[in-house]
């Protein structure tokens, strides 16, 4: 039966047309031939029983594909976005995929019938379907209210084809290639035509689809156009996409939580493209590109869980089974790194598929497996790197170390927000500063669907919803997409190498049309310390006045502030109508009159913001939920600072401290053993900042302005000191 | 020595005056004679190394002491609350207990000088103290802010004293007795001899540390104070308070948060009494109540949280000191219930002396050891049973069951809070509708010195602050302590044999005037429903018009309501004035037409209140956080039904469906099954609620409101319709 298929598809493509076709490797037009091959299905069926993790991960399949047997699937009419009829064609996806898989590991023909009869009713239906009524963007889906589901679609039953293609008669495959795939694929890339061809994870998905299905009906164009866009001129089309959304070192420009997700396609089609035209060496190029795509993934979570920059979920860890997929083709693709392996017990899951087989063999033959080097590191953005980047520091590799993390990077497409330099901070395993992340409910009817609700646009992607300088109550880029999505910020340095001095620096021009800033950042540990801290240079340049806003959204119990405040407890407003302002209600405010400290409780520590300021500086405490009349809003806490002026330098020092244990009812170093920050002075050569505190702390940090090489000397003075420098930054401890 | 020690106690205290000195077992007048004897010491020395939780516990005890043996104690002069001269004080009470067991066990002399030492210190200081300066009661404390911290470090220091009594001399003993033990015996017996008497947990642990230090020293008029009242008439003393602050089933009168403090010197004490005087046979008292205390107090938690009623803290766990202690003692003094040992192992501690080492070595000897029968379950409160009580239905054992509690208990004494007949339910490990607590963060100095916050008057005591209903916004007894603390609710009955049908119920005509309420609330399972559904029926009747308000303080984000809200998204007011609603923000209001339905989402669960509405009910949603200018409370949401009228019937179902995985961006089941609640009737003999729902879900709930045996025949007529039943609750599922 084999060897008949693979005649008559050599005779159907002609032979020497299609490049790819018989005269590639072995296993070629024979089928499987996407994600699994005739050595795999051998490989798999040897072992199963053997190694746990795989097992599992193939008695789950059995036990979704065994229900979905008995429970007769419904091939509804599509009318919602979330609702019954979208869950159940995805469903159906799901399960034709794990059928396919089935029928090729166990030869139990029940899982062919169910796919064949399925598909019979989907070719029934599709040809009937116009746009989808619960549609909403400017491309409408058909089988789902937008095509990158239908896309994802395509790409799991392609497979579920592939895997049964011999059992089918030609004119079963006729049918359903006439009446499903080939107009589903027409549908993608000429009414799609604009998302096949967009360099997006949406284009990915779309290019995987139409990809796989080119290979399993093997029609060369369509493969052609998956590689190489719609125009097959390789202007669009899966490499361009590979060569373009991922900067040089593997940071996906969306950022981590769409990276897990854009990973998916990519991996799934560069396993296809290995199976059926090894002779592209799809995983060598940009020098092993994939392989850095997965690790930057895995250096960009904290306790397990994303950083939640730009339309980040929180609930999503590195457990998702796009993550599993990525890190265990990574493994089988490359050297089998057996740091990777740590990750993989924490995922508890594997792919079912060779290389989650692989996986699942080695963690089986292994109780010790080293620790992935979570580490201190900066990752560049943009084709070629020079599209600013994603500065991470890390006290250590353990869960609970603390870790300050600078937002640097271009604006990061579709799902961007509008906050150049922001600031997100993580200790003891959790937020202590957070990002708000997307404001969304995925998949949740109630909640418009399950898609982003309009409080994403009005509050979680505005700048002041961030922990980073808002000018004159304006979002970056006047919240203007077309400006914000052309430019970026600059990396100035990052320098990790000693542990107790590590400081990264970075500069916008581009935001606020003539406002320059500088955000610098560093970790500090000093042996006085039981924590490290974390301080933080914010520093404005202008020729006109402005009003700069610098918040830290703080997760904890407020404690103290050195300061009267005026709170507003009888009647509360939001702080302003635009802009996000319109969504936070003002708590309290106060006037400083000299360096600001506010405490704040959060799990076992304390934790206190040491500020500099003058009795110019005005203080806010503000929370997350006005103007939301339909509870959509996380009522989150924030500590402002507000500044009038042309020229500023916020410094801030973030010092963990003490403990607090409820259980034991035992607290101690509850006060903040740094009292003081000031920003001695600020040249265009130098910012020095001095940090005192108890047990005589002080530390002077000398940051240099202008760009400058590690030999560079600086000189700025500060009344009647000077102080001098080599290189980017010094740190002076007495 | 020890045989000369026994001979010089013999004689200083006359033979035959003091009933239960040398006339008694072979340890009486033996040294150490406290919480440890002569031949515990033995069996501890001769089981070191083999009960690891035992080990870990010596080994903590050894560190800290030799930490404190290298960094010289401080002795200060009280100044604070619970800052560093309390704590210093608090640490030096724990070093001195530690240092004087650790001479027990190793012989090594440096743990006995250290004692010695310290004490010699002590001598100096406490003669020299007056009124301490941090005190805010009507009584003072001396060497802390108030009392009751005193009797706790006399209660520790009595075991160092006891421990290292042979090994001072006569001289030494009569510096460190007339110094520091006798003034403080009489500080506490005489300045403080209202504390003293009084039957509270101060109480218990004022009798307990002057009756320690009195066997330690073989005082016998101490002795007979401890247990019989400061005029040792027994109208108070130790026995009183077992007596009296427990009901028959061992429900402690302030609730379990309180509880576990409470057992220490009731074991403490008990444990004493039993190595000085067998004959009392303490632990056989009131039928073993301290065996029936214990495992109260483990019924009373959820996934090992104490139920936060009353003055609770929510971070104190079953693992805490307390708990331990008196686990340990329970284990080794009762039957050696082996149920107590998994709770054991949760805790991951022992105690520090032979019934820690006993529960270790069991332990250490089993891997298997049953489950604690967490069970659906009522407790009597009041001396004998007939003040109210607690009831509580679990719908399984395991820690992410159901739990839904009611509180009809008498007030609590100073810890209690206004809310009679509140309800607080748990699902999935956590509170879903929470009980807020107190209003406090123990021991942290900048929350007013860890000490109770005014907010825990002016909102966590007050009713509105709990899931019950709040009369014409004014609290229970109209807030006054003097009142409240006499009256309790009553029960009515408590029926949780059917594992499908729960219930139990309780009446109150003691809190509100002329207003009489009855609360039924049951737990029922239905095959078409894949979680228990709680419900709810709240009756109250009086002559007069008044506005009832119905809240329910939930955990998780709000997700749809069935009926149109206002917002107010510009501006918001708070609720009130006082009784607690000065604290409620209105952040929605709207007005019911029908039965209401409000779903939110908490964990992996989606939850919906149903309950009937009409016309005439105004619905609200609130937050906690107005009139709170130093940020002292939690800005919890609470949905409220408001209804006036002279009677009414608030009737609910609670139900728990669906899930949602954001990892896996998986949802179903995010619409309620339950679709509507009504209240078809309510007479003086009976109320009838029906349930209606998806799956022709049609459960009707009949409640006797009369007082009825099992037998008694109740009819209700509704409509068209009579409904019969017999006993005092029943319940037809169509």
């Amino acid at each position: 039966m084999m060897a008949l298929m693979k005649k008559v598809l050599c005779f159907a493509l002609g032979i020497g047309v299609f490049a790819f076709s018989c005269a590639a490797a072995t296993n070629a037009w024979q089928h499987p031939c996407l994600m699994l091959t005739p050595s795999e299905v051998v490989t798999i069926r040897a072992n199963l029983g053997r190694a746990p993790l795989f097992d599992a991960a193939f008695s789950e399949a059995k036990a979704q594909v065994e229900h979905a047997l008995v429970a007769p699937a419904g091939v509804p009419v599509p009318l919602d976005a979330s609702g019954v009829t979208a869950q159940r064609h995805e469903k159906n996806g799901s399960d034709l995929q794990t059928a396919g898989f089935l029928f090729q590991i166990t030869g139990d023909k029940r899982y062919a019938e169910f796919v064949k009869d399925l598909l019979k009713r989907y070719a029934d239906l599709y040809p009937k379907l116009g746009k989808h009524p619960a549609s909403k963007g400017i491309t409408p889906g058909r089988l789902f209210w937008q095509p990158l589901n239908e896309c994802v679609w395509l790409s799991r039953v392609s497979q579920a084809y592939d895997c049964i293609y011999d059992s089918l008669t030609p004119a079963e495959r006729s049918r359903f290639e006439q009446n499903i795939f080939r107009p589903m694929v027409k549908f993608i890339t000429e009414d799609c035509q604009r998302e096949f061809d967009k360099i997006h994870n949406h284009g990915t998905w779309a290019v995987t689809a139409v990809g796989m299905i080119g290979y399993a009906m093997g029609d060369e164009t369509m493969v052609r156009q998956a590689l190489y866009g719609s125009k097959m001129d390789g202007k669009s089309g899966y490499l361009r996409q590979l060569d373009e959304l991922f900067s040089p070192d593997g940071y996906y420009c969306e950022g981590p939580y769409y990276a897990r997700y854009a990973l998916i396609p990519f991996f799934l089609f560069a396993n296809v493209i290995q199976n059926n035209q090894p002779e592209l060496k799809i995983f060598e190029r940009r020098d092993a590109l994939l392989h850095k795509a997965l690790n930057a993934l895995l250096q960009q979570t904290y306790n397990g869980a994303y950083f939640s920059i730009n339309d980040a979920m929180k609930e999503m860890t590195l457990g998702n089974a796009g993550t599993v997929f990525a890190l265990d083709h990574t493994y089988s693709q490359y050297e089998r790194d057996p740091a990777l392996l740590s990750v993989a017990r924490l995922q508890d899951h594997v792919s079912l598929d060779a290389s989650g087989l692989a996986v699942a063999r080695a963690l089986a033959a292994t109780q010790q497996t080293p620790a992935f080097p979570f580490a201190s590191i900066e990752f560049t953005d943009g084709p070629q790197g020079s599209g600013g980047g994603l500065g991470i520091l890390r006290s250590g590799a353990d869960v609970n170390d603390s870790l300050a993390l600078m937002k640097y990077t271009s604006f990061g497409m579709d799902h961007g927000h509008y906050d150049k330099l922001a600031l997100l901070y993580y200790d003891q395993g959790h937020e202590i500063l957070p990002d708000y992340g997307s404001a969304r409910f995925v998949n949740i009817e109630q909640k418009y669907g399950g898609r982003y609700l309009k409080e994403n646009d009005t509050f979680a992607r505005q700048t002041i919803a961030h922990n980073t300088v808002t000018v004159d109550e304006h979002s970056d880029y006047l919240g203007k997409f077309a400006t914000a999505n052309t430019k970026h910020s600059d990396r100035q340095f990052f320098d990790a190498h000693d542990p107790d001095f590590q400081i990264m620096s970075a500069t916008d021009t581009t935001a606020v049309p003539g406002v320059a800033m500088q955000r610098t950042i560093a970790m500090i540990r000093d042996a006085r310390l039981e924590h490290p801290v974390v301080v933080d240079v914010f520093r404005l340049t202008s020729e006109q006045p402005h009003r700069y806003d610098y918040p830290f959204y703080f997760q904890g119990q407020f404690m103290d502030v050195n300061l009267k405040l005026t709170a507003h407890v009888n009647e509360r407003h939001p702080l302003g109508d635009h802009d996000g302002y319109q969504h936070l209600w003002v708590e309290a405010e106060g006037q400083a009159a000299g360096p600001v400290a506010f405490t704040w409780l959060s799990g076992g520590l304390y934790y206190t913001i040491t500020t500099a300021a003058d009795d110019s500086t005005k203080v806010l405490f503000t929370r997350i939920g006005a103007n939301d009349p339909e509870f959509n809003l996380r009522n989150e806490p924030a500590f402002m600072l507000r500044q009038e002026g042309n020229s500023h330098v916020f410094a801030t020092a973030i010092e963990p401290h003490g403990h607090w244990d409820g259980m034991r009812e035992s607290t101690s170093g509850g006060e903040p053993n740094i009292r003081a920050v000031q920003v001695l002075a600020s040249t265009a050569d130098g910012t020095v900042v001095r940090i005192t505190g108890k047990k005589k702390l002080e530390w002077t940090l000398m940051i240099a302005n202008s760009t400058s090489t590690s030999a560079a000397k600086h000189s700025v003075n500060a009344g009647d000191e000077t102080f001098t420098w080599e290189g980017n930054a010094s740190l002076v401890k007495n």
